[in-house]
């Protein structure tokens, strides 16, 4: 089959011919790829930056959002069946550790990580196993939602925690509507009546974000004391809960600022560093909450919203052939929405 | 009356003749004091610290942990009658906020602070609401609980919240075993059957926690990585939850990095500032919870925990006249314990 | 004023000149009634059956569902300001009994139940307090809302509470989508991505409930076996949330049935009985969920959405002098929608 | 190997020599069992009660509440290794259905159930999978435990869904002391500051009730109404929570009527049926929740319970060739405790 591969760091990847992966297990799941999502983290993989941290050997097969249709299953397998149309849950989990017996499978001690430490989805087929296959719905195929296997689950976890903190009218303050941050908007649309005020750099971002739901939008381009007394404006006194998909430079800062007391900041994207006084804390009663990735519910879930009509994503796709095209519209700014790779098509 | 006022900054408070403040409107509670705890913040307000926070009209009577019985009530008041038992909720809140309309009290926007902006209960009187009277069990008298109605609240509170995380065999970490520390032990050995490991300098303070609950205890005084990975391996590879009640110098960062995945650190002292990687709160999806002091519902299940005989207390009684021989005592650490002032006592 | 009053039970009542209410106490505000709506439980009072239960004393004024304007407030009011357009909570609560601190002050034990036991809103004024008053967004005017103010109210706390359960394609079904009911289908659809079935024998309430946002409808007159199977087949082996709004004949024995494991059944309406052998509720698991009125904190949320425009009503004016060719109308099926009666407007 | 086996209904079973399970799928787990426990549900078995309900192929091997060591792992399994002692979760699981997934994994859809539907413990060996093996504390001994496997774990889990409601002084009604609630007993004393009021007709079971953590005892000899009027005497109007572990006869009702308003009835025993009024779950909003068995996890927790001290069970052992002096034992009333069969003894 073909597959796209790393041989080393800081080189292209190349289009290879590879051995298919056979199922051996009764667990083992064979997809053939229908769609592999291309994001950033596929262009720090190429460069090295995990390469000490996930310690894949090289050479090994990028694509770590892939969807596509069962081909074979073990024995053990009851789940899917040959034909059945599924999206991949990032991690392969054991079912067995302490956070997967919890519900709390992104968690698993024992997870591989395809594309990123073992072989991913780039690829004709990609072997995977039944705790990380979720059927799609009839109206769904694999093109549309392959790049919501990570991004997309991302945006849905810290939705999800956060929902029970919004109420009809809670205030709600989205930092960045870019990949996953729109999805986030889509998501809290679809599941909550809060009030949701977007922040972010970008005038089309923007727009984007109150055509899917967005009541009101900062542009973030002044400083950051005057988005905060907007956001202050806005929100009467201060957001109930803040999502931070940027996590960068001053956001942390502006994000726990924008906080009303007894509000919770939500840590998604990262980079930057969260500074808060304890008295702040303490004073305020205000949280900071760390956000992972999405266990398989939660995907499954996602995969439900999008059958429903509530999530879309803008995409382009690609063949699979064309990988290093797709990479420097990537790197170039040329690309709009999301790349997808889709073997056999070229 | 008899009053412990403050005439200006910096001096000693003196005990003043002032009338017995009186009931006017329906809802007034007016309350004999049978105890008033005297605390460090009662320090920091003689020096003026909270000055310019609280902004009280000079002279003022100080006493914000405050119990007794009920003298006289408004025609209003239906949940206690003269004569009752009663502790103090330190707020006197208004009722009618979203926090209050929520049961969230201690956030309500239009609460007075007797003893720290309005006259408090070091007094033969004090002139409270009907929303911050707590009856107390025939079992209890003023002089055992009045110093729970700060200091006792705020460590009941904490752990309150952290309840749902504390499983049979989770590990919590209490970080400071003083005032509020020994009496978040109390309460979480009564109410979970967690782990409890106690981490402090002050090898009397964790000979204590071990008396009333503490499972395992760790010396402070080495460095904070050793104490660090002390915890690491008492609680096999981090806390489910730390319960910092220093909040100043390392103990934030120490706090955090105690944690296991998933873990949350709760900050309840305070001075220092807290400070993690984004990139380090998302991956391990580890979550910071602010805690300020305690509902009016807290207060109650604090006093029926206390008449359960979980929670004891050390004091130290002084009469209302001997305020500035307490003071002393408390400055220069020959009190043990918690000092109480009680009035008519000389 | 003018107000309708209740002589003795069995008769119609009549519209009296009677003296206006005067604020007296500190809490105390007087509404100008902009809209009382009528409703079925007015025709039971009128008739009696409320007389042992509530135990007003006779004459007095009907009117439960109540919104206008604030005229004047007592001394301690801060939460509003004459000239604000409110709706009336339906229970006057204490603000000091353990349901009241809780927020979940519809169980007050000291509340009153104005148009049930004292005085209420079919009249120029009415007097009430601070506790009961929720401001209306500037896009809301009475004569909207005031029918919200009980009915709206009770589907809306049920719903709320169902909440945790209904993630993205949960099953809900609505058991009646009359008066309640399609408050509920509209509350559902606005913070709920949950799949709603609605169940009814009304072809045209189907039909209005498929237009306000449920996904799938049936004809409650068939047998109740095969009501059940239908829905079972809808919701692939038993629904996630069963809402009863009925609760009366057989409906409480089919919206068990209805369930799948894990399952939870919502008692709404009343009238009949539960019976479920307890093998049936050990060994599927399932629940059964009482749902009282709501909460003033419910009903200021279930203004926000009405202000969103998640929640619409279909209404018919009549002057207050009017009441009895209301009554006339609800009597006689010839009332479409809820009636409002209007002070004022003759 | 021995093993007890059931030939045919009715009869008594046999201890009869078989073949040894062998270890074939990489999840499967041989246990060397250690401790098999006996109970009312293996006379039902025997007598044919659960035929058409589990229909296992005759003759199979009694026995579902196993402890033992490791003896041999298939080639995935990670969480024990040989020599380990555990105790098994009375499911076989699967991992993939959503009830496995949520960590709801006693509803699996897949599940087999050892002793009642296919081959269980009372042998020298039993062979389980990864899923069920719960490792035990280096403190505790399959022969204490093994009964807790299926009774305590039921108890356990009820108590664990209750504690949300039992605040420091909350009112619980355990109804029925005896194999279930006894432990459950136990359970609310170590993990709640509720005020615990036990209901039985038997005086030796209420003065055990006492000895491990009971408030307050009442004899159930008395009429039903009688009873009912004792514990709102003790609970002060009513129980925030009841636990019914009879479920038989007229405690069911007798439950419901124990309930202060927002009160919940836990069904954990069954045979009656629980019959209420709609118009008392929704005046009162009191509600009805089914109790299971329990999860892994809740396994786990009770296990760590154990291992703290906080539950114990009081057994009688008999070597496995035994059984049918045990089984006389337990039908004639002569079994004081629970009789725990220890293979390789005699």
């Amino acid at each position: 089959m073909k597959a796209v591969r790393v041989h080393s760091y800081g080189g292209q990847p190349s289009v290879d011919e590879v051995a298919e992966p056979k199922v051996t297990g009764p667990f083992d799941v064979l997809v053939q790829i229908g769609a592999a999502g291309l994001c950033r983290t596929d262009l720090h993989v190429i460069e090295g930056q995990w390469a000490d941290i996930q310690k894949p050997s090289l050479p090994y097969i990028l694509g770590h959002e892939n969807a596509g249709w069962v081909r074979e299953v073990g024995s053990a397998v009851h789940n899917v069946a040959p034909g059945d149309a599924v999206i991949l849950h990032p991690l392969v989990t054991c079912g067995l550790c302490v956070a997967c017996r919890l519900g709390e499978d992104s968690h698993c001690e024992n997870a591989t990580f395809p594309g990123l430490n073992v072989d991913g989805g780039m690829a004709d087929f990609l072997l995977s196993n039944a705790r990380a296959v979720v059927k799609l719905d009839a109206s769904l195929q694999p093109v549309q939602v392959a790049a919501l296997a990570d991004a997309g689950l991302t945006a849905y976890h810290a939705v999800r925690k956060a929902q029970p903190l919004l109420t009809p009218g809670a205030h709600v303050v989205v930092i960045g509507s870019g990949g996953l941050g729109h999805i986030g908007v889509q998501v809290l649309a679809a599941t909550t009546a809060a009030t949701i005020t977007v922040v972010d750099r970008s005038v089309p971002a923007l727009e984007l974000a109150r055509a899917i739901g967005a009541h009101h939008t900062v542009e973030a381009n002044d400083s950051a004391e005057s988005v905060v007394r907007r956001v202050q404006d806005i929100t009467g006194g201060g957001a109930h809960v803040v999502m931070d998909f940027v996590g960068e430079q001053s956001t942390p800062g502006q994000g726990v600022a924008m906080l009303r007391n007894r509000g919770s900041y939500y840590a998604i994207g990262y980079g930057a560093e969260v500074r808060v006084p304890t008295i702040e804390l303490v004073s305020r009663e205000i949280n900071v909450v760390g956000n992972l990735v999405g266990t398989y519910n939660d995907l499954a879930e996602l995969m439900t919203l999008t059958a429903q009509g509530h999530v879309t994503l803008h995409t382009k796709t690609y063949p699979l052939e064309a990988v290093n095209e797709a990479i420097h519209d990537l790197e170039t700014g040329k690309l709009v929405g999301r790349g997808i790779l889709v073997p056999g098509t070229d």
